[in-house]
This record gives structure tokens, C-alpha cells and sequence, in this order.
């Protein structure tokens, strides 16, 4: 990440509406049936890098299929721990600002693109989105979309996609789970974990290790076999149990954890670094915190993975999709697990819907780590009362002020829970 | 690996006889059906850790098994790229010289200790050994064990055992062969090269790329799609013809070529590191040359992984083995080779038979890289009268003479081809 890539915040700030959708302007459900007219559409906008406060709901030109898109009807969005990432501009080579974020979607097929073959208008999909999922449209090519089970709805769809298509590859691909092999998954009770709980629970005699906050484990204990408290050193806890260690390590902690997850691997096990949540700490960070993580972190050296017969792996979905071309092994995952799904081996598990002007409480929910199952950002939901007056409260001075650690941290929140 | 754990030479010779064996004392084939009553066996003993010089055949007592060990007749033992370092004390934690070399073998069960059930007297078996493979009679647990299909020879097994489940293993457990994926082996024409060829022809469409001395493409062209030189830079041939890469990358070179397999890698594809030949390079070599290769191989961040989407591994089938308590997941392997045998889907491809006392002309050839396929140790093979007196000529001065780089290079041989 260069520093120069970086925006000034309020830079390009022309191309959008800066106009405050009004709480009473947001749909009510039953009013959705025939919004193609429309020449405008809500969307969320990160106006820059930054805290909760740079994000608002502000409405943008309905974007048309180009050649190979499909034109999505937004149902239901998916809220992932990398948005809060993105939103920090914690990630590698951040995109400009400002920007939609999101990352999946579901919905209906409205329009498609000129050759833009294997769907139809009204089609039930879920897509991936390279950004700019957080719309009430979205134009993605082809190669992204998938058609959806007839019993799998929106909500559902949308808490698919990303965390189980990435628990699915990292299990039987990058890993090779089979009967009797033990897991260990940090965020067990998250959207990937929950979804990597119930991809184990489809191969005979798998054991599940699983780290949670304490307060969660009441609500997913019959999904992981042996849960500890995110607050303790897990090493000695595995080993107390599995003297040996455990066939495969799911980290999306990074930093020291590496070192500790390649130490509790049984021989031919794998290690597989799939996200960083370690790097988002507080409400803001500096843009250099990537690249400082990339530097505090452990290096392995092969001849070590050699002597100890042990694989480490890194998994990203979206540099998969969307830098390396790996639409093709995607869709393959996909429909094996539209097939899991199908004979109800697996259901996403959905934490909470929230009204994309409710973004921000939703962001702070995965932020303070309180969600079981995944947060949805459902866009013909209307905000709570309650919601919708702590949501717009702080967005219009957005763009222009200062950001403050622990911006929005203290303040007491009940996210709507359904 | 610690200086002081280094014997001096010559010391602890005691323990084994000195005598050498006379060419003529070597016994016919025809000679061997009823061996048992000898107290004594033929062995090859590494005096030090050196050249080919501090190897000869000497005799030892005969072992008896222990409690849970199968005693081997044995009939063919298998001569590895690994014997090489070992004899030159280039591995980590070296064993105290003298010692008998040899990691795997063939044979006729000849007895069995208490407690060592699921084998009879007579049976055809194959064996891993933690040393002392390269001798007339070899005692090792019965889960190193494994009885041999009726159509296997014994010159097979021994070509069989730790080339083709070290080729199966890393394939099909550590990464996950599949069609149409594709593979780099280096030394194609070696062991383990030529049963990964075979066994990437049991898949339908696997692409094949590997590297060999130019003098054996022609030999080994019909089990490789694409043969590179291996005195050429690979990086770039393989580009030309993929430029996307490959999926499986089996290195057995290691130093710089971590980075290079890395490189070629696909998205989510596996990089294996199994051997480090390159640690081999003159005929003797410093015993601190595993640890310099140890610093001098460049780390890789677990970040760059997930960047990436790929995968690293390193694997020892004998850390496996013998360290690390892996027999079950071993003979799950061993079994499913044994079916592709008995499908005649692989066969083990023997570059050549040496007697015992052949033993420095057959690590000649492979330091030389001379062979397409395995070399075999045949204990009942008398040697050759050109190849013995060769044999017997340097051996006499073994143990005190200082070691020369070079020592033997330079001979004129005409290894013994079966």
C-alpha cells in the first residue's frame, strides 16, 4: 500500500449525492414490487477511510449491465469482519474513496447485459460484487452470480455466499477434511465459524475445536465440540485434550498466531491463514497497520514445514474472484454446497438484520465481536426508531471531521435482533 | 545439529568386525534357501561421515527380533538420494557412525518377536527400516511392515516403498490431485520422479512438466507432457506453455526454488518441498551445511500465502515414520498403492541391481545422476568382477584417510545395468 494512493478525505466527493435519505424516505417492504423506474437508488457510501462516521446512506445513479453483468435487484446484503477492514482502509492497495462497500449480495435478476447468457429477468440469485454491494442495485458480470435453491431465501442467500463458500474451499480444498480428522476455528461463533461448524458436522467424526467469547458459548455450544474463551491461551487447552494436536487450523488472527497455530498441528496437518482480524483493534487505524502486520509477522521457513510434515496455506475469496480468475473453482464450491444445502445438511445462521441506514450499528455489532452467525444488511427493511435516530445522528458532519479512537465506541447500543 | 554429537573417526569401531569380505565369499543366489543358522550377516557399514570411502561390507552378529518386531530375510534394499547426504553427514541430528546405512527393504518374514501378531514365517513383505536397511537380515516393528502383492518381486518392493508412498502421499494427502490439474516434478527420471509420473497417470488429464539431465529425456519422454533441462531456468519454459502455471509444485532442489515454485504456483495451488538434493553437491561436504541451507532458504510470510492463495508444505516420509508416529497414515497409503499395483496401473521402474559390495558405484550413479528409475541394493547379486575389484580397491584405507572433494569423481564407471 502506498501512502500516495491515498484520497484526501472529502477529495472526490462530486460524483455523489450528498443528499441525507430522510428515515421516512426508506421503503416499506410491501413497496417493492416494481422499483425499475427508478432512476436513482439508495446506496451506502464510505465518504473516506475512517470511523462509523464516514459512512451514511446517500442515493446514486442506478448503474446499467454492461456486456456479460448481470442487473441485481438487492434483497439482502452480506456485513463481513473486511468491511470494517475496508471502511479502516486496512487493507492492501485500498480502492479510492469514496466508495460502496460490500462484497455479496442477493436478489433478483432485473436486467442482463448483451451477451450475458444462463439467466433470466426474475431469477432468485446471490452474487459476489467487487464493492458496491450495499445498494438496491447491483451490476456484476455473469461469472459472480449464482442462481439460488427455490427454498433458500434472500436472507439466506446473502449469509452464503462469502462465509461459506470460504469455509467449503478451505475445508476440502486447500485442506483435505475426512472422517476423524479434529478443526480448530478462531471466531467459532461468527459467520465463517458457525459456517465451518456446520460444514465439519457433514463429515463423520469430526471434532471441533472452536474459540468464542465467553458469552456466546452458551448459544453455539452444541455446534463445536470443545469451546474456549477468546481471552486465554488456547495452545494448552487443545493439548489438554488432544495431546497430539489437531489436523487443521483455521486463523483469522494472525500475528503471533501463526507460530501457535502451526505448533498444534498433528503431522500432514494444515495451517491456513485466512483473514486478520487482529488488525482491526480499534474504531480507526492508520493505513500503515497492514503493512506493519505484514512485517511483525512470524516468516516460516520451508525447511521447518518439511522436517515437521506440516502444510500452511493462505485463503482470500475475493483476490481469489477478483484478482486471480478463480471464478470457475468458485462455482464448483457453490454448487456443492447448494447441494448440502438441498438435502438441509447445511443453513446459514443469520445473527441480525439491520436497514442500510443502520449500517453503522451493524459495523460496531461485528466490531465488539457480539454477533452468533452472520449480519445482514437487509434493504427493504426500515431502520428501528430507535436505530434510525442513533444512525443518522452523527452522519452529516461525516466527511469533514477528525477521526477519534474509540469514535462511537462507548456508547450503549441494542441492535435489532430477529 | 551440534558438533559435539559428532563421533571422531574411527572411534566405536569396535562393535563391528573388521574383516572385509572376499569377492568370492558373496553368496550365489542359488545359495540362500536355507541361510537361518548363521550367527553372522553380511552388512554396509558407513565407517564416518565422508566420502564413498567410508563405506564396505563388513559382517555384524545377527539381530534377533524384540518384542513387536518382524525379522526380514532380506532379498532387495532400496539405495535413496537421501543415503548420499547421510553418508556425507548432511542431515539434520545425524546418527553416530559406524552405523549401516539404509532406509528401506524387501524380504521372506524369518521370524517374529512376542507379541507380533498379523504375520506368518514366509511371508513377502516390504519394509521401512530407521537404518540399517542396507544388510542381509533386518529386524524393525511390524508397523513398518507390510506384506507385498503376490505379483511384486522383491526387487520391486524395495523400488517401491519409500518412492512411490512419498509420491502418493504428497499428491494425494498433502495437496489434492485431481483432472486436468497439473504438476512440476524436478528429476523426473529419478525414483520418486517416476513414480509421481505414474502416479499423475492413474488421474484422468493430469499436465506433467519436469526437469531432468538432457541425457535421459529420451528415455523418460513418454512419462512426462513436457520435459525441461535441468540446467535451464524452468521458471520461464513452464510460463510459455502455462502461463498461469501449475497446480502442484514437488521440489526436491529447495534454497532459491522455494521462491521460484511459489511463483509458478496457480491460486490455491501447493508447493511441496520433500528433499534438498542441492544440499548435495561435491563428494563430501561440511557438516554444517544443513543448517547454512536452513538460514539460506528464504522465509515466506503467511501473509503472502493469503495474498496469494496458495499453499505451502514440506514432507519427510521418514520423520513421518520415525518421528512422528505417522505408521497408520502411512499404511492407509501403502494399501492404496498396493491396489493401483495389483490394477497394473504402477510399476516400479529399476534403474539398476548392485551387490552389496557394489554399494559406492550404485552412489556414484546416483550422485551423478545417472539413473532413470531406482537403484537396488540385490543382496544376493555377487558383484561384477570389474565393479568388485573397484569396489574393494579404495575401501581398505577407509576409515583413516582424510577425505578429498572429488574422491572417486573422476573414475571412469560402467555401472552394471539390468
Amino acid at each position: 500500500m502506498k501512502p500516495t494512493d491515498m484520497p484526501k478525505e472529502g477529495a472526490e466527493m462530486t460524483e455523489e449525492t450528498e443528499q441525507m435519505i430522510e428515515k421516512n424516505c426508506a421503503k416499506e417492504p410491501e413497496n417493492v414490487a416494481s422499483p425499475g423506474d427508478a432512476k436513482e437508488m439508495r446506496v451506502v457510501v464510505l465518504t473516506s477511510f475512517g470511523g462509523l462516521n464516514k459512512l451514511r446512506v446517500t442515493k446514486k445513479p442506478m448503474p446499467d449491465p454492461q456486456e456479460g453483468e448481470v442487473k441485481i435487484r438487492v434483497k439482502a446484503c452480506g456485513l463481513n469482519f473486511l468491511d470494517l477492514m475496508v471502511r479502516q482502509g486496512n487493507i492492501d492497495n485500498p480502492p479510492k474513496t469514496p466508495l460502496v462497500p460490500g462484497f455479496e449480495c442477493s436478489g433478483i435478476v432485473e436486467a442482463l447485459g448483451d451477451n450475458t447468457t444462463g439467466f433470466e429477468i426474475g431469477d432468485r440469485v446471490m452474487a459476489f460484487v467487487n464493492y458496491n454491494a450495499w445498494a438496491e442495485v447491483v451490476c456484476t458480470p455473469l461469472d459472480f452470480v449464482y442462481k439460488i435453491p427455490d427454498d433458500m431465501t434472500f436472507t439466506e442467500a446473502a449469509a452464503f455466499s462469502m462465509n461459506f463458500v470460504a469455509a467449503y474451499m478451505m475445508l476440502f480444498e486447500v485442506a483435505n477434511l475426512r472422517e476423524g480428522m479434529s478443526v480448530l476455528v478462531h471466531s467459532a461463533g461468527g459467520g465463517v465459524g458457525q459456517a465451518v461448524a456446520q460444514l465439519c458436522s457433514t463429515v463423520p467424526n469430526v471434532t471441533l475445536f472452536g474459540t468464542a467469547s465467553p458469552c456466546k458459548h452458551e448459544a453455539i455450544k452444541d455446534s463445536v465440540t470443545h469451546l474456549f474463551d477468546r481471552n486465554i491461551d488456547y495452545v494448552p487447552e487443545v493439548k489438554k485434550i488432544s495431546p497430539e494436536g489437531v489436523d487443521i487450523v483455521l486463523d483469522c488472527l494472525c500475528g503471533e498466531n501463526t507460530g501457535k497455530g502451526l505448533s498444534l498441528l498433528k503431522p500432514l496437518g494444515t495451517y491456513i491463514l485466512y483473514g486478520s482480524s487482529n488488525m482491526v483493534t480499534g474504531e480507526t487505524k492508520s493505513f500503515f497497520s497492514f503493512a506493519k502486520s505484514w512485517w511483525q509477522v512470524e516468516k516460516v521457513n520451508p525447511i521447518k514445514l518439511y522436517d515437521e510434515n506440516k502444510v500452511m496455506a493462505g485463503f482470500s475469496l475475493l483476490n481469489l474472484l477478483f484478482k486471480q480468475g478463480g471464478c470457475s473453482q468458485v462455482k464448483n464450491a457453490v454448487h456443492k454446497l447448494f447441494s448440502l444445502y438441498n438435502e438441509k445438511k447445511i443453513k446459514p445462521l443469520v445473527d441480525s438484520l439491520w436497514a442500510l441506514e443502520e449500517v453503522k450499528e451493524a459495523m460496531q455489532r461485528i466490531h465488539d465481536r457480539g454477533n452468533i452467525g452472520k449480519l445482514i444488511l437487509d434493504v427493504e427493511k426500515s431502520p428501528t426508531p430507535l436505530m434510525a435516530n442513533d444512525s443518522t445522528e452523527t452522519s452529516e458532519a461525516g466527511e469533514e471531521e477528525e477521526e477519534h479512537e474509540g469514535d462511537n465506541d462507548n456508547k450503549e447500543r441494542m441492535p435489532f435482533i430477529q
